[in-house]
Formats: C-alpha cells, sequence, structure tokens
C-alpha cells in the first residue's frame, strides 16, 4: 500500500543506502569543529523508540475509510511523525518524539480524502497531510491544538499520470514521487525537470503545497510556476482552477492553493507544465575570483534572459569545504589548483552550470553564458567537475545522516532578496549564524536561484553537537538567522515553506492584515480549523 | 490636478486626435454589414449630456480630502462615470447616462486615499477607484447597490518613480498613465515594456488591478508577471508584499491583490521589473498558410522559448478585413498579392512579429523564430508591414470611434485556452458571435498571447447597429460568446479583468468554494462592503 518501508526511518532515503566520508575528511571537521573524539551516536533500534500514548481517534473516521485503510501500528505512525529537519533527525534517532499522529489514513482516491475531512471535522480530529516527509520546517509535526486526536492523512495511493502532448502538461497525483513522477513522464517522452535535493523522496503535492524549487528551476521554472491548474479539497467542499494558461478573472486561486501547506484542504490533483525529455544535458564547473563577482555574473545572466538551466554559486567557504570532503584527486584537484591560482587576488568561488534540451540550443546557449562568465572573470573547469556534481546532486542528505553520527549539528536554511540588498542580507545571515554556533562553526552558501530582480541564498551549517542540548543549540542559530533575515527584509523562505518553524515569522513577512487575509480564507474552507494546526500560520 | 481634460469625454484617447477611414474602407463596410445609409450620428454636445442627479455626499468624506479635492461638478462626474466599452461608448456618445458617481476624490497621496477610505466606511459610500478610464468591462459603473452615495476615487495625483537599477525594479504611483510611465523610465535608460492598446490612457494601477497583457506580453510578461511587490489601501488597513524575486512564505498575497479590480482596496504602489530601454526594434510580418498552421507555428515557438516579444497572428477574416480597412497600396499591395498567392492553397493569415533588445540578441532570436516561420509555411512580407503595423498599434480605439459614428456595431473580447482545446473554443466563439449577429456580421479573431501549454484568443466583431437597440443587440452578442467560452472551459478574461459584464460568469469560472474564498477575503479587507461594488463578484 505504500513505499514508505523501502525508506529510512531514523534518516535520509532509500534504507539500503549510507554515504561514506573518507577518514582524512572526518579528521579535518573534526579538528575544524572541535568535534570531541567518541562524540555521536548511530541511531537507536526501532522496537526501542517511544511514541506518545495514541488517543483514540473517534469511530466516524474508521468508518470513512475502506478496512485495512486506516493505520494505527506504531511504525506507521512513527513513519509519519516528523519530517527531516536536524531537531525532527535527532527526535528520530534518539527515539525520543514527543508528538506522532494517533493514526494513519491511506485514502485510495479522492472522493476518500473528501470522506476523511467530513469525517474529522465533526469531531475535531487535526489532519496532517502527508506527501514525502520531506518537510524541513516542522510542516508535519502532529499538533493537537485542543484537537480531539491528530491524523496523518498519507496521499500515497493518489498516483495518476495523465499527458496533454498538445498542451505540453501532466495532470498528476499528488502522491507520487519525484523519482516515480519522472519515470512515468520519461515513458512518455517529457520530463518535469523539478530536481529538488528531496527529488527521492518528496512528492508532487508536496511540491505544490509548500512552493518548491529545483536544481534546474533557473531554467524550467519553480514549481509553482509550473503548475497550471490544481484541484482542492478542502473540509468545506472542493476547489478546482482553471486549465487554461492564463486568466485576468481576479484573484489567482491557484496562487492561494500553491504554498497553503495543508493548511486549507489536501490538494488532489496538479497540472503541470513539462518539457520534451533532453535531447542532451551539459554540466560543468567554473570557478569565479569571488562571490561577489560570481554573483554579478549570475545577475547579467538572469537580467539578459542568458541563464542556464541550473546555476549554483558557492561561497569561498562553501568552495573550499566542498573540496574537502570530496577529496583532492581528479578534477577536485584541478579546481583546487584553480582555486589557489586565483586565492592569489582574492580567493575563488566553485560555479556549477547545467543546461539541458536539444542539442543545438544547449550548444547556443552554453555559448552564451560562456562568454558571460568569461568576462565576467570566471575560468572554466570542464565538464567533470559538472558531471560530478550532477551524480552527487541528491547526496547531500545521505551525507548529513553520517555526520549527525559524527557528533555535527548540521543544518540548511534559506531566504531571497533583491539584488540591491543581497551582499546585506548574506553578511547579516551569516554573521547571525557565526555569532550563535561560535567560532568553531562552519558557516556556508550559495546561491541558486537566480532571477532579473534577485536571488535565493542557502546556507549550511555545521558545529560541534553539544551532546543534550542539540534542540537547543539549533534552536539559537535557526532564531538567529530567522530574526536576521527579518531585519534585512528577506523573506523568511524561499523554497522550504513556513511550516511550524517559521510560522512566528509570519506576521513580519506579510504584516497583520496580510495574516487576516490568509486566516478569512482558513476559517471559509477549514471552518473547523482541522488542517493541519500550527503550521503556516503564526 | 488632471490631464483628463485633454482626453475626448465622448471617446478615446487625446481630444484633438481622429482617425481617417477611407470612402473606399467605408463604403465596403457599409455594403458587406448592411448599413444603412444616413446611419449613425456623431456625439451630443457635452452640455446636453444628462446625468443622474447627485446624492448627497456624507460630510466625513468632504472633511477628509483638503478644499478642491472633492470634485462635484457635471463634467467631472462624467469623465468618470463609463470605460470604453461599446455600451459604455454608446451611452457617452447619446448622452444618456443611468450611473454617474455622486462626486470625485483626488487624494494627492497615500495617507489620503487612506482618509477617503475611512471617510467612507462608516455612512457606507461606495467608491469606485479610478486609473485610465479606460476599463472595456464595466469596471468603473457607479453601482450604488444599495450605499449611500458613490465617489469615484480618481489615483491621478500618485505619480511617483523610483528606479532600483542594479534589481531592474521599479516603484511606480499608480495614476502614472502609460507614456508617462515610459518616458520617466526612458529617462532614466529602462523601459517597462508594457504596451497594451490601451496604453494612452491606461495606468499603472489600472494594469495591475486588472492583470493586464500587453502586444508585448510574450517578451516581457503580462503586467501580473512583472510586478515584484506592491501595496493595497484597504478600508482595514495596508497590505503590504515584500520585495523579494520570490518567496515560498504561504500563499501569494501579491496575487490575491493583483486582479482584484478595486473590490479589496486601492492599490496604491506597485514595484515591478523594468528592462535596459532596447538598443533595436525590430517589427516585421509574416503570412502563414491559414490559421491553423500559423497557431501551430506560435505553438512551437511558445514551446521551444524562442518566441518574438510581440507575436500576433490574424485569422483570415481579420486579415482579409485589416487589408481591406488599409488599402491596397505599398505593402498591403505586396501583402495582398501574397495572400492572394497562398490563397491558392488554404488561404493566408498575416502574422506580426516583434522584438526588441540588444542588437545582438534580436538577430540571435530573429533568426531562431524566422528559421520555424519558414518551416511552418509563413512567408516573410519584411520589415515594412511590421513598421506600418508597429505605428498603427494604438490606433484601434480610434478608429472604432468613427465607425461607432458610421452606424456600425464594434466590439472586442477575449479568452484563453490550452492549446489541444484551443480550436474548439475558436470555433465555438465565432460561431456563437455570427450566431448572434446575423449573416451580415464579420467576426474575426487573433493570437496574441501564447505561452508553452496554450494561447488567447482575441475577437473583433462588426455589425450594422440596430438604432435605438444597441444596447440589446450588444448584450446578445456578449452573453452568447461569454456561454460559449463557459460550455468550451475557456477562461471568461485572459487580459480585460471581469469587471461588471463578466460577473455572471465568475460562478462558472472559479466555483462557488472559489467564490466564498474570494468573499472571505473581501469582507476583511473591506467589512463595510465599500470597495466597487457590483465588481468581480456576483
Amino acid at each position: 500500500m505504500s513505499d514508505l518501508d523501502s525508506f529510512k526511518w531514523w534518516g535520509w532515503g532509500a534504507a539500503d543506502r549510507r554515504a561514506q566520508v573518507s577518514a582524512t575528511a572526518q579528521a579535518a571537521l573534526r579538528e575544524e569543529l572541535g568535534v570531541e573524539p567518541g562524540a555521536g551516536s548511530e541511531p537507536i533500534a526501532l522496537e526501542r523508540v517511544a511514541l506518545p500514548e495514541p488517543r483514540p481517534v473517534p469511530e466516524a473516521v474508521g468508518d470513512a475509510m475502506p478496512a485495512g485503510r486506516l493505520l494505527t501500528d506504531t511504525e506507521a505512525r512513527l513513519r509519519r511523525a516528523a519530517g527531516r529537519s536536524y531537531p525532527d533527525l535527532m527526535r528520530l534517532r534518539s527515539g525520543k518524539l514527543e508528538l506522532a499522529p494517533d493514526a494513519v489514513a491511506v485514502p485510495a482516491d479522492r472522493a476518500e480524502v473528501a470522506a476523511v475531512l467530513s469525517a474529522c471535522a465533526g469531531p475535531r480530529v487535526a489532519v496532517v497531510p502527508f506527501g514525502g516527509g520531506s518537510s524541513v520546517v516542522g510542516g508535519l509535526d502532529a499538533v493537537a491544538d485542543g484537537h480531539a486526536a491528530v491524523i496523518s492523512l498519507d496521499l500515497g495511493a493518489l498516483r495518476g499520470v495523465e499527458l496533454d502532448r498538445t498542451s505540453l502538461t501532466a495532470t498528476l497525483g499528488p502522491g507520487l514521487r519525484g523519482p516515480e513522477a519522472e519515470a512515468a513522464l520519461g515513458g512518455l517522452g517529457v520530463t518535469l525537470g523539478h530536481f529538488p535535493q528531496s527529488f527521492e523522496q518528496a512528492t508532487i503535492g508536496g511540491y505544490a503545497a509548500t512552493r518548491s524549487a529545483g536544481q534546474a528551476s533557473s531554467g524550467f521554472g519553480r514549481f509553482d510556476e509550473m503548475v497550471t491548474a490544481l484541484e482542492l479539497t478542502s473540509p468545506a467542499g472542493v476547489l478546482r482552477t482553471r486549465e487554461t494558461p492564463h486568466t485576468a478573472a481576479g484573484p489567482s486561486l491557484r496562487e492561494l492553493v500553491l504554498g497553503s501547506e495543508g493548511t486549507l484542504g489536501v490538494i488532489t490533483e496538479v497540472t503541470c507544465r513539462v518539457r520534451p525529455a533532453p535531447q542532451l544535458r551539459r554540466y560543468e564547473g567554473w570557478i569565479a575570483a569571488d562571490f561577489a563577482s560570481g554573483r554579478e555574473i549570475i545577475r547579467e545572466l538572469a537580467q539578459r534572459d542568458e541563464m542556464p538551466d541550473t546555476l549554483r554559486l558557492s561561497d569561498e567557504e562553501e568552495t573550499r569545504v566542498s573540496l574537502q570532503l570530496a577529496g583532492s584527486e581528479g578534477w577536485q584537484k584541478r579546481a583546487l589548483d584553480a582555486y589557489l591560482g586565483l586565492r592569489r587576488r582574492r580567493g575563488g568561488c566553485l560555479l556549477i552550470c547545467g543546461w539541458e534540451g536539444e542539442r543545438e540550443a544547449v550548444r547556443r546557449r552554453r555559448s552564451l553564458a560562456g562568454r558571460r562568465l568569461r568576462a565576467g572573470g570566471a575560468v572554466a573547469l570542464g565538464g567533470t567537475a559538472g558531471r560530478t556534481w550532477e551524480r552527487g546532486r541528491f547526496e547531500g542528505p545521505y551525507l548529513r545522516d553520517e555526520l549527525l553520527g559524527l557528533g555535527v549539528l548540521v543544518e540548511t536554511l534559506e531566504t531571497a532578496h533583491s539584488w540591491s540588498r543581497l551582499e546585506e542580507l548574506y553578511r547579516a545571515v551569516g554573521g547571525a549564524l557565526r555569532e550563535a554556533l561560535g567560532p568553531r562553526s562552519i558557516v556556508m552558501c550559495h546561491l541558486s536561484h537566480a532571477y532579473a530582480d534577485g536571488a535565493s541564498l542557502y546556507f549550511t551549517f555545521f558545529a560541534a553537537a553539544r551532546p543534550g542540548e542539540e534542540l537547543e543549540q539549533w534552536r539559537a542559530a535557526k532564531t538567529g538567522a530567522c530574526e536576521a533575515i527579518v531585519s534585512a527584509g528577506g523573506t523568511i523562505t524561499h523554497h522550504h515553506a513556513v511550516g511550524r518553524d517559521h510560522a512566528p515569522y509570519m506576521r513580519a513577512e506579510v504584516g497583520e492584515l496580510g495574516l487576516e487575509a490568509l486566516r478569512a480564507v482558513k476559517q471559509r474552507l477549514d471552518p473547523a480549523g482541522v488542517m493541519n494546526p500550527g503550521k503556516l500560520l503564526p
């Protein structure tokens, strides 16, 4: 009924796959962060995990589902109890979960989704929609918030795929995971081209509910830009937007459902743009003289409409750490040499560029971007660097699990601002993280989503975990960064969504009247307030 | 205080400018439509116009405005009493207006806008925001809807221009007209690139409130795509969205304000993307073998990301009528020859393509599109055809006034659909219009806004006006077309907005729950329901 069993319950991705961290890299990282020898630990055994005692789920909810589609066993609850943020992972690894759904409903189709929502509204049972389980903002926390019980609503059975080849759109079920959607569409000769780092686990419904952005979003668009129509099944009924390429008929209801994070209802169908499967994928590495000049190159590319489909610029620190973690053979060695050569100027920053599409279009666009890169002082590293990045593009979360096992705190967060204020945001957030984590931390950043008017910044930070105080340590860093973002006028999230972790900053983000407008919509679509309590709205 | 005096009160555009229709074209049109000799008439004199008796405006409203900023004279009321749809124009020309605002407030700044809205909420005075007065969907009708009085809120004094050269965004006052905004930005070396046919009159605030699309929207984006942030001053307070290139922080409030048509509040500031002023503008004409093959060429261009900035394909009928109205010398003659040559195959359709930007980018993009056009069987007419179109691009509404004076009913309407259902929509709407207007009518269409997943269709229709029954005649055609659009699953409007004329179709467009969501937002932002009653929501 679900493929969740093939994933780790305590960490990222396929149950049978772990990342390798070389002994040299481990030693360097421990030394730099001051990790004590023997720190860290493996996750506890599944049978030792302690979940909160389940509250009884009102009979009406079970009655709304065919037999076997309301699960109450511990593993089913555990597997929907958390996302994959640092606090989530630490709670899972330690087996101490304060929150878990009391039961898991797995509706077979849209009618059953509607039936479950109807059954929950009366007795006020909270509903947490569940897609891929990859939230990094507490979007899956089973917050009761005064409700009688909390159920997880797993959309895993809604997996339809229908292609409109003329319009190049596909209508997809929300439960399809990234690889599954790509495989189905690939068999029809097209691609969605949406590759977030969470690709292996995340689902179509989750992409839409959180306004996901993928690694190739510069070329293919963020997921919210790709969605042409969708269906929301809410407690008050079904809302379906028109499948027309655009409409001027009032405020956009599609844009009201996108990013609603399960608080208005459940996204039960998504129509989105697809493209012909690419003839050619070409990824390559460059080294920019420094982060500022690399940023200027990207601004030029974005403002001249010459962007590669994938573009990612690491700052000096991320460049250094990536090379260190990756070892020093092959292209990494050559990259390092180029980097050191440039270092004599002002340091160096790794830039990954990727193009996908028809052979001739890739050639033409690559040549345009190459000219701009060279004009901006960047040095080409060639295709090997790009291919290596491409091969490892979904590796980050696996690596993170290993570092957690070594006693390292690792977390990421992201924001965005206009070009004129990006440097200010970069300094403010980096500074806040360093202050919270102390001198023996690593705070690194890349710019991976660029627009004509601005770009996003994606921060990764490392520190030695303080045993027993990991969550407080994380909280201090997260709060410092969020407050810095708000002060600098950036957005609290470019593509990770709000969930529970960012909800306290929504007032700063949209203002009191903005919150009121969103609350008004929620009250109309979810009058009993059962949909994903504690998320999005403070 | 206002430049409205420089425009016609009874028709389109500059008071001192009229279009010429050649005697040959007049004769041909009369003959084809069966217009009786002597039909039609000039507009009556301004002093003979009869406005409804003004209701007294509560003192609080006058008190909220500095002296001289609340106008009550007949001409001030008349000039804000109607938009520029066929019914609007017929009412103005005949001097018989059933609706007019009781007074006109002209706030000097955003604080005065807020003050007026506050003053109106208590005594329930309806407020109709007024930008350029170019609505063609009844968006300006002074509907009292149970209110004590109706005021027009003229945003003409809010004309700020501020450029962020690094981020290539401009923050603009809502009262700036198209030419004024372009002149100010042009002086700073940039362009908005938004050129709707209403350019001369329409304003920035109106563009945003109605989700305007311009002639170059294929390249520059529709106006709603260009807006990065905006401010809404509502009766309940001010809502301002963040100036970041994107955010995943929940549903998009920007997209809730865009298209709100003054029903939620007044758009008091708009930040939007600009581009460097183009080095080169290149417009050229082509002839496609027929509408279907021209449409396929455009679909290819859109799906391969090879679209010109402007692209417009006339169907066979529009091609024939345009050439007829334009005369038969110069390029028109050559176009006609090419057209007739092609006719031996299956007819011919005029295609206008335009590129704007850096010389080299224009050359490259033009060559790409040219290849696709030739591959699709289109024949190049050269630059003269394009330049002629470019020169006459804002001429349509002037021409229309002249045809009205000759006793011809002329109206336009537009819709959009996915590529796979565009042909069905084209036939359905054309058929409905021909049925309503009878055999001696002209119904023509062009495709001018194309996307990867679909395109818009823009219909223009002509018939002999039935004296004294013009509005009923119009109503029958409009209703037939709207019902055909709804049945075919198209959108009721691609870029003219909803206003009062399309409000009855909003239930079909967004569903009952969609309406409920919009009503919920309106109740929160405009609790007294004073904002633009009778528009958008049925």
